[in-house]
Order: structure tokens, then sequence, then C-alpha cells
């Protein structure tokens, strides 16, 4: 969708250095940016490019406003500002509203005028999709779901029964919400299979990545808060809390009964075990594992950084006997 | 469903204190039960729950007993108990028998009268589907495949060719069995495929969470045996064994050819080289990483636990010359 | 398909030390192969299994001829000769052509004429499928895709829109290219989404394993080079380049905007953070966590090697005040 220059600094508040009427018809790189494009720089090791992009406009802030040799935007956050404009530049598109011929929708389902259903999609009994909700191809929706309005399953996401989705969520393919949690009982050896009678609660606003899955409780429901982003490949167990506003980034997995805080920032491949509490803000590096409750907001990392492995190998035969080397630590000392 | 308490106590094997006709309707949390409700206690971490619950009766130790203000059922073991009062109340709902009209049934696989096919489910050549069995929507099954009696696909399961699995297992959304094995040769700088003619054999009882991956066997077959519980997101190389009665959790790998024990415990997202093996009975807890065969049964762990961020900077730098503060150790007690 | 002991020398370029004219049907292991099939040797391991094997040739180096008790073929690598034997015995099966009458193939869309197009297929509009190749059952594709000749996608893969995947590729099942990106802006404690508008080119010859993802770029493509091969549940963020040749391991993430290299060898569940670069020839262990960037070829590590727990749990008690056990270190050096 093409905009001017000047309804995109109105839209994304920034201060114009240009030709209000300049016309923007996509976002790009600074490197790969053309006219007619906007591009944006938030990050000083790219200044040599910003320096010889091409790009019609960058947004940008104020002090690298002489290096920019062409059209600015002026913004204090350029990442906000690009992310607003490249909402603008491309909007959603519109769905034709209907329900394919080769879907399978159960006869006491609500599928709102509005909603588009893709093929292959199989809709259970007394399940409710949302006004202007997409449910695209090969999607699985199970009994008693609730699809709020506005909310896209892109293609082959499976949802089972009982679970309650909000507005305005996105999930993407290969998404499983509401499979039964990890509950098995050890009888004298053999593992007894302890039914799963939660549902799983997901608020508005909330983004889910590919081939993500999230388990229904035991008894209690499993609760992703509003406005929560899950990348890819993430695992939640049954009966886990995210808090509202929370980014958990790609491979984390949460084990069971876990409470995460709100605005919290998961990196990847973090893990968590179960039975804990994480506080509100506290933000993990990626690959930390989490083995107690963290009561604090903060940063926290536990990860061993890539090393020559000759070296590593070194290092972690020395880990192996690490304690003692402290004892001994403490004889030396006690001695000089 | 609903029960008495006399007849979850007969099925517990508990000792019932209270009303052997009191209706029981449903389990739930020691907060969130209510008058027809069961509960069990078995964290005394949760003790100020027990003391204020609103359940119509609980699942307890003897030890217990005099801190539970309604009525009680006293067993030796209150998680199993309460897995068996579970499944008693929430037994698996009976399914209607037939082949959905959307179903692709290749004419030469045999459905039991007493399967039920979904919608959109593929079946191949010659595959079999056991009696009872349940092949949700979406799932796609291979040629040559075996599904056992009562085993139940939930949906949007690929099932690839010649795999057989056995009787009353639980296959998840989005789980894929018998996929090819990472078998590549390097042939002067590229990769030659390496055809993966084995198969995977599943046992019976076994239960596959969502998104977890098994591959097919290079040239013997992958095999999972008997009553294996595994998690959501695991992935299982080719021609790797799991001993009878292990339980796997969420985010585990096991690279080709390892042989796990039996009854083992591999906690989450531990992650297990290719080629060696592991005893029965070993527990691995989250995140451990095994690169060399465990030949004892017991417990073995090496993640590094979270810690704040600016002293865990300094520590991961510390690590990097742990050989060399050892070595330094050393020369000082010599010289002591 | 059986083949002549002569035919597979020839094509494997071996010598041959047996009746050219003996007939095989199977390659299988050293403990398993009876008459008629052929194995390989390529672990000195396993040499009490070459010493008693029923096979009818074994596939071996010169050196180990004197132990074969039975035909043999004489290569320099036997890992190599196995996979071309192996390749020559069991050819991709020939598929029929041909669309399935249970597929949604959008009018737009072109599929070659020697293409086959399972059931429960979605192809979305302007998209062209290669020639001979094979989109399986419960395959979803976008609009705007292209498949290159000879491709196949196992099924229950998911092709989001605009994808680019090239000649000879093979796809398994749980598969998703394409999903966007986690591109998000902090805007005042709320996640603003960002769309991404790249894409992600696939080149030829690669082989992505089960339910591993690939997401299209924000605004660049993300690019996966020709001869990559990636093994299951592996996530690659967006705007992710994964030079030619390099293999990827299960498990492993690779977050946004990082470049690996060509002919990298990534071991299982390493992790690799965004906006780093890892040269060429790189090989990392497997569970390695990469935070900066590695510039020189070499092998790398960081994973701490499974360890008895009570031993682990001291030893990470120690960790956390291992920079301190290097101050004390370094004070005590002063005074002696």
């Amino acid at each position: 969708m093409t905009r001017t220059l000047g309804e995109i600094a109105g839209h994304i508040h920034a201060e114009l250095h240009g030709d209000p009427r300049c016309e923007i018809g996509s976002i790009d790189t600074l490197e790969n940016a053309r006219a007619g494009a906007i591009s944006f720089f938030s990050n000083r090791r790219y200044l040599h490019l910003l320096k010889t992009t091409r790009a019609s406009a960058v947004i940008l802030k104020a002090d690298d406003l002489a290096a920019c040799p062409v059209q600015a935007l002026v913004v204090d956050n350029p990442y906000l500002g690009y992310a607003r404009a490249a909402r603008l530049l491309y909007p959603d598109a519109p769905h034709a509203p209907g329900i394919h011929p080769q879907a399978d929708i159960h006869s006491s389902a609500k599928v709102s005028a509005g909603a588009r259903v893709g093929p292959f999609v199989s809709v259970g009994s007394n399940t409710v999709i949302g006004e202007n909700a997409w449910i695209g191809p090969g999607c699985i929706l199970g009994k008693d779901v609730m699809i709020g309005a506005d909310t896209r399953l892109i293609a082959s996401v499976v949802i089972c029964h009982g679970v309650v989705i909000g507005k305005r969520c996105i999930l993407h393919p290969g998404v499983v919400i509401g499979a039964d949690g990890f509950g098995i009982a050890n009888d004298n050896g053999t593992w007894l299979k302890i039914p799963q009678v939660g549902g799983v609660i997901i608020g508005d606003d909330v983004e889910i990545g590919a081939n993500t899955s999230i388990d229904r409780g035991a008894l209690d429901n499993t609760v992703i808060e509003d406005g929560v982003k899950i990348d890819n490949q993430v695992q939640i167990g049954h009966n886990v809390r995210v808090g509202a506003h929370t980014a958990i980034a790609g491979c984390v997995g949460i084990a069971g009964s876990a409470k995460i805080g709100k605005r919290c920032l998961i990196g990847g491949a973090a893990g968590i075990s179960g039975h804990l509490e994480i506080a509100d803000d506290v933000t993990l590096m990626a690959m930390t594992g989490v083995a107690n409750s963290i009561r604090e907001p903060g940063v926290y990392a536990s990860a061993i950084p890539a090393m020559d492995a000759r070296i590593w190998r070194k290092n972690a035969v020395s880990f192996k006997h690490l304690h003692k080397l402290a004892a001994r630590l403490n004889r030396l000392e006690s001695k000089s």
C-alpha cells in the first residue's frame, strides 16, 4: 500500500525532514532500499550503510540526522518507528468470509458470518468461531473450543477440546494447543496415565510460533495472559501460567506448574523447571537453566559460551573437580 | 461420571473416613474443589490449602488425616490414589465406530469394524488399523503401517510407511513417526543421502507427546519398548532403543543409535549423544548433556543453574581459564 | 532391487574380492545380514561382528580385508561406499503423476504434468509445482510458492506464501517454512508485531527434518543455500543464512540474522544467538552455546558433560563463586 511520507510521519509521530508528498510503497534495509522505499537506522554498527543508503527516507534519531544522505523521519525510538511504519505500509490483507466446501463443520458449531474457514478444516461440536476469524487450511478444532474475533490460525493448527483463545491472536502452522499434559503416576514400576481434565485459556493479542505446543492443565487450566508473544518450537507444560506481555524466544521449554511473571523476556532455548515462580520483569539470557524460583526482577544467565574444543575439554575435566579445587584453595589460604 | 465415595475407596484401595454413599462427580485441586469434588494432598508445602479445603473428600496419607477438615480416603501413595480416582471419574469417552466420508482409505487397507477414522485422514495400501482404534482428523498413515487395538492418534499425526504401533498407545497432535533418519555421508565436500530402510517399532501402552518425532532406522529398526512415556517436542534419532517404562520429559533430544535402559527418567531438555548406552534405572536431571555411556544406575546432571547475569559473566570468563587455575593451584600446593 | 556384486563394485568404485555374478538384494548390519545381503565395516569397535558376519559380502578398507570371512568390496571410505551401495539397491520409488481428487488446487496454480499431488493438499494462487515433484498428503502451500523439480514434500508440510524451494529437496512431515519471524517492538510495555515481509529461499538438494521450522525474513529473505542438510526439530529464525553443504543436527536453534558459513557441522541442540557470524568449516559440538561470532574454522564446544548428581551439586555451587576463587588464587600467588 502506497503512503506519502507525510502520512507516515504523522502515523509514527515523527519530525519530517523532506517532502511530505513523496510516495513510499515499501520498507527495506538500508542496503537494499531504493527510490520509493523507506528504511530505518537503529544500530550504530551499520553507520556505513546509512551513509550510502539509496532509500527515499530513513527513520532515525535526531543524533543521526547529520549522517543521513536522504530524507529523514526523526523519532525517539527508530525500531518502534519502523514497526509502526511497516504496519501502515503492510496492513493485514482482508479476507473473504465463508466456509470452504471441503471443510467439515459439526452441525452444532457456530461460525460467525464474517469468519473464513479453509479447506480440510475440521470443527467439533459446540465450537464457536468469532467474527472475522481466519481458520486456515488443515486446522483441526475439537469440540467446545472458542476462537475470539479477529484471531487467525494460519494453517495446520490443532486446538483440542475446550480450549479458549482470545481476540486478535495469531497461531502459526504446526501449533498444538490443549494436548494432554505429561501426567503420569508410578504404579509399582509402570506408569499410570492421569486424565488431564483442565483446559487452556489464551488471552487477547497473543502470538504463538510455528510448531509450539501448549498443554492442557491436569486439573486447573494452563493460562497464557494477554499480549504474550511466543516464538517457534516452544514447549509449555500443563498448568503453567505466563504473565501478560512476556516474550518467549524459540526452543524454550517450561515445565508443568511454573508461574512466569509479566513483561519477562525469556531467551532462546532457556529451560524452566516445574513448580517454581519467576517474578515480573525478569530477563533470562539464551540457554539459561532455571531450577529454582527467581524472586527479584533482573537479568539471569547460566550458559557457558563456546570456546575452542581443545581448551573446552580441559576445562570440562577441571569442572568435574571444581569443588575439590575450592576446598584445596581454602586449605592453602588457612596455611598462608 | 458420578461415583460414590465408597466406590472410589474400593477402586483405589483406600481406608474410608466418611460416608460411603457421598456422591463425587469431579476431581479438583485443594483450592478449587467444592462439594461433590474430591481432591488429594501429597505435598506438605500445600498444608495450608488442605486445612481450608472445601472438597467433599481428600485422598491423603494416614499421617495427614488429623489436619484434614473433610472426609478422607487414606492411602500409602496419594498421588497414585489421585491417578486411579481420576481414571475412575474420567474414563475415556467411547467412540462411535466408522469411517468419515471425507477420509481417503486405500482399497487394500484393513480398518477394523470397531475403529473410528476421522475426516481428512489418509491411509495407505496394506495398512491395518486395529480394533477400537481412533484415528483422529488430519492423520496421515503411509503404506504397510500397523496400528494396534485401542490405540488413539488424536489428530494430525503422521505415521510413515512400515511403522508398527502397539496396543493402547496414545499419540498426540503433530507427532511424526518414521520419517527418515539423519543419514548422510560426506562425498568430497557435499552430502550423499543414505536411504533409511529400517522401520520403527512402538510397543504397547506407549504415550507420545505433541510435536515429537521418532525417526525410522537406517538399517535396523528404531524401537520404543512397552510402557514408555514421552512428552512433547522430543526428538528420537534413527536406531535408538528406549527401554520399557522409561519416561522422557519435554524437549529432550536423543541422537542416533543411543540405547536407553528400562525405567529411566530423562529430565526436560536433556541431550543424549549417539552410539552410547545408558543403564537401566538412570535419572537424568533437566538439561543434562550425556556424551558418554552411563553404566551405573543413579542420578546424573550437568546443567549450570541460573544466576545474576553480572556474576555469571565473571564466572563464565573464569571458566575459560579453569584448567589453568587448576594448574596454578597445583604449583602453589607443591611450593607450600 | 537386486544387483550383482560386480555391478555394486563398479558403482562404488571398489576392488572386488569375490564372484561378480553373486546377487545382492539388500543391505544390512554385519550382525543381521544373511545370504543375499551386503554389509559394511567402518568402525573397528565392531571387529568381532565382522569376523562372524553371514553377509554375502562386506564393504571395507584394504587393511581389514584379512579379517573378513566373506566376499569383500575394498574402498578407501567404507561409509561412503555403503551410502552409494544403498542408493543403488534402494532407489527412490517412482511415483504415478496426477492430482488426487480430494486436493484443493487454486485455478491459477501450475502443477507440472509429471508432479503428484496427494489428498487433502491445498495449493494457493499462482503457486508453481515443478516437474516430477511429490506433494504428499495433507501438505498446505500458500500463494506464490515455487517448488522445484523432483522435490518431495513427504506429508503435512506447510509452505507459506512466497517461499521458493529448489530442486531435489526433501521436506519431512511437520516442516513449516515461511511462518512469520519473531519480530516485535516494545511500545511502552506492550508488544507491537512487525509485519514480516521478507521470504525464504531454499536452494537445491536441501533436506529438512520432521517438525523443523524456518521463518520468513523481516525485510530481506531467509536463505538456505544448496546442499544444506537439516535434521528434526530445528528452529531457524528470520533472516538467517546457512551456507552451502552445512549439516545441522536435531534440536538446534539459530536466532534471527545469524550467518552460518559453508560446510559447517552443527551438533545436536546447539544454540546460536542472533546477529552474529560463524565462519566456513566450523564444527560445533552438541549442546554448544554460541553468543559471539566465530571467525576461525575449527571445533568449538561449551557443554558440561553429565556427572553423578551429588558431585555435580557441589561443583555447581562452586561455579557460582568461580570468579572469586580466581581472585583468591591471584592473591595467594602474589603472597607466595
